[in-house]
């Protein structure tokens, strides 16, 4: 987001015939490469094992992708895939690879004129990650003449311990102003605005804390079971899929204070010493919940036990509501409650800042006033929908004296026509060498330091059924501090 | 808006041949006996200089009122009016006639077996004012076997000293319990609710006070020119007929601090409170204007001094802009401003509450960042389409980074459906005898107190043209502060 004029440039992608590609990093480059900041910038070169792909097939491939995402019909494009795309297979990831490799960069960057700024994007499974950043780094890939970043996608280690050795391994080839850590929910359009949300009005600042908010909830709902992710899924679980990072995420940027600029350093300053403020998660603040079947949108769904390549037994959490204390200034006392799941009653993602009832309720001096004044809250859907919900107390007109909940709203499709994918985004910033989106090396090990004693001790996951909100008990973690979830 | 129960009772119309009666009392009275709480409850008596006029002639009279106003077709009501509607005729305003008059009271209560219950309407011009009360009085109209209550149009008075002595007078034969001053802007549902907008919801009232709000501004602005009010308005100009009243009551709504309770004398105690707190205003902090010929809609208007009735040297002001001062602990700093003016631009009634810019623009690292963060505003409308909007900043999608002026929105039409006429809220506060929206003897003098000193010295008025919004004097008013009007 910081504006900078683009260089020319290769955008490497390691894991090129693999889903992300074909769903979300070559629909977004298409996108920014003909009509956006990349025109005439950028050259993409995929990546991948397997030497029966070649350039041509390749490139037949990725036409065949943007005419099914809509962005182009059956006859065009060939040309620009031609020009623009090109794939080297890495077959065995032996040395050898490696320098045939950097050799057929260097010869697209001599073709196209681009003075060595490469990109890298690793979109490949845990497993090969490492070995993939050691060839890399042994073949002198991790520096060129212009500049190098590397691009890194979640799951970014799985505890606190792996998390480290990844960034150490990271650390032996990169500086960590190479490395951009992908967290996708930080491209959103609302999740980036919490920030101007917050800091460019005046309204909301003097009303962030804990003398006017009771307590802030974060859900990330999902209607989809586990599809056709088990073998990763059933290793991982929610917590790690989605609290350590997305959920954790959009906590610290509504927990944050205001940083001393608007820029990468200063901000993910503010998000780390946030995630330092939380308190050690108690047991009693945690509960795990798996999906059993259940009914979604009319339709019985199986339960999660019984899917593709998930153990009859398993004991993997598809659900996760938590209580996070931030024992700092601010926010001593404010409850900060994590909710996700999958085979949920809908998709949504929202962040709800629950503020305090008024002090004392005037309007008791009505005869026969029995309304009970609702507290304010902020609701921040970050999809579907995209806008922010304010509800408030209004009287409604006439007698006897009612007040009834109301609520000021705003759509960012509505106001802006519709909003560019994440990846876009994101892409664009890794092309500018801006890292205020992504997550730096201390940030992820901070959150794993948070987490890491739940994973290495979960706890029993409770069944649910698909298409409610998740296990009664997650009710019941919300219901001491006297609250309840609230959506919208 | 007590949501007591309405007992049995006559209501009695001083000056039912007028105006105001026809306008506005009569539709309201029919909805609310026919349909409403009144119903069956209710009998009105007209009263008015007159012999000419009869009970059969002024039913007829009101029949066509209701018809006109379509709350009847030509052929319903006819009974109706038979029933509820009297007349009874105080035609040489001399003792005798009160006498007649207390007759034909005591005649119809026995009649319709009503227990005394009686509120005298006071729709006269001031002149009559007085004698009639008088009258009143002395022929033992001030009592009654159950309630008597009194209600008072505006003006009342035309300074403080004028002010004084109909509230003595008023006092002479009523207890203040029994007097009810109309300021019929505060019947409106938005009004009403500018005290549950601030004390219902937690949000507000944090932000309520110098620290946060920059200035506040109420505009009343009219389409219309002084048509055929010349008679009264040339003599009493925009700060009697509308800033003294309607605009003050609006600027100690928004200022007056919480309440002990939401009754009638706890809520005037601290309306009160805000008035005491008005420094004395400077002759540099009042523009008076007059509106010259102009365009409305289109249309050439003539201007003030060519209107019917209307001297042709007058200085009689149509519009009025000033600044209050209110040094309190709550407002010390925070200029109110008040504007008020015939033949404006278009016909509007806004309070808007406008909040400091952030202390800081934390933007600026952004390359090419040259957007102003705008401050917010909250802007109240009480007239037309009644709600509220919540104008923020927020990100715009994509690059470079801008910041956009948006706002909620909230309009009670849409959230309730249309919106009672402010009458009927007024006149069934009466008949509850809660005095909550009505304006008690020390608030309407402490309010001549401050305006009185402009009246006795009035500044010379600038022409303005018709149609736009009022003399540029008025904005350089605003200026000083750093300030512009806003409207939206």
């Amino acid at each position: 987001m910081n504006g900078k004029e683009i260089e020319r440039h290769l955008f490497i992608v390691f894991g090129a015939t693999g889903d992300l590609m074909h769903r979300k990093l070559l629909p977004a480059l298409y996108t920014l490469m003909t009509s956006g900041p990349l025109e005439g910038k950028s050259v993409i070169l995929g990546v991948a094992r397997g030497d029966e792909m070649n350039d041509e097939k390749f490139r037949a491939m990725a036409h065949k992708t943007l005419v099914d995402a809509g962005l182009l019909d059956d006859t065009g494009a060939s040309a620009w895939c031609e020009k623009c795309i090109h794939y080297q297979p890495v077959d065995h990831g032996d040395a050898q690879d490696y320098t045939e490799l950097k050799g057929r960069i260097e010869q697209i960057e001599h073709e196209h004129d681009i003075p060595g700024n490469r990109a890298f994007y690793m979109a490949l499974p845990p497993q090969v990650f490492q070995p993939t950043v050691e060839r890399l780094g042994e073949a002198g890939l991790n520096k060129s003449a212009g500049w190098t970043r590397i691009v890194v996608e979640k799951p970014f280690g799985r505890d606190l311990k792996s998390a480290q050795e990844l960034n150490a391994l990271l650390h032996r080839f990169y500086k960590e102003k190479q490395i951009f850590r992908i967290d996708h929910y930080l491209g959103k359009e609302t999740t980036q605005n919490i920030l101007f949300f917050r800091f460019a009005n005046l309204l909301f600042e003097p009303l962030w804390n804990r003398d006017r908010i009771k307590s802030v909830q974060i859900t990330v709902g999902e209607e989809l079971g586990v599809e056709s992710r088990a073998g990763y899924y059933e290793h991982a679980g929610a917590l790690r899929d989605m609290i350590q990072n997305h959920l954790t995420q959009l906590m610290t940027l509504t927990a944050m204070e205001p940083p001393v600029a608007f820029d990468a350093d200063a901000i993910r300053d503010e998000k780390v010493k946030v995630l330092r403020a939380v308190a050690p998660i108690s047991p009693d603040d945690v509960v795990f919940g798996q999906y059993a079947a259940g009914q979604i949108d009319g339709e019985t769904v199986p339960p999660y036990r019984k899917e593709h390549d998930v153990a009859p037994d398993s004991k993997t959490e598809t659900f996760v509501a938590l209580c996070l204390h931030v024992n700092n200034w601010r926010w001593q006392g404010v409850p900060f409650y994590l909710r996700t799941g999958k085979r949920l009653k809908r998709r949504m993602s929202q962040i709800v800042v629950d503020f305090h009832r008024p002090p004392i309720t005037l309007f008791d001096s009505f005869e026969d006033f029995d309304d009970t004044i609702n507290s304010n809250t902020l609701v921040m859907t970050i999809q579907p929908d995209e806008g922010f919900d304010l509800y408030f107390e209004v009287k409604s007109p006439g007698q006897p004296v009612k007040v009834k909940t109301k609520h000021f709203s705003f759509r960012y499709e509505h106001a802006f026509g519709k909003l560019a994918e994440a990846y876009q985004t994101l892409l664009l910033d890794v092309l500018q060498g801006d890292q205020t989106l992504f997550v730096r090396a201390d940030e992820v090990e901070t959150s794993w330091g948070i987490y890491t004693p739940i994973v290495e001790n979960p706890p029993e996951p409770f069944l649910y059924s698909s298409g409610g909100w998740g296990p009664k008990e997650a009710d019941r973690l919300v219901e001491v501090t006297g609250e309840e979830w609230i959506m919208t």
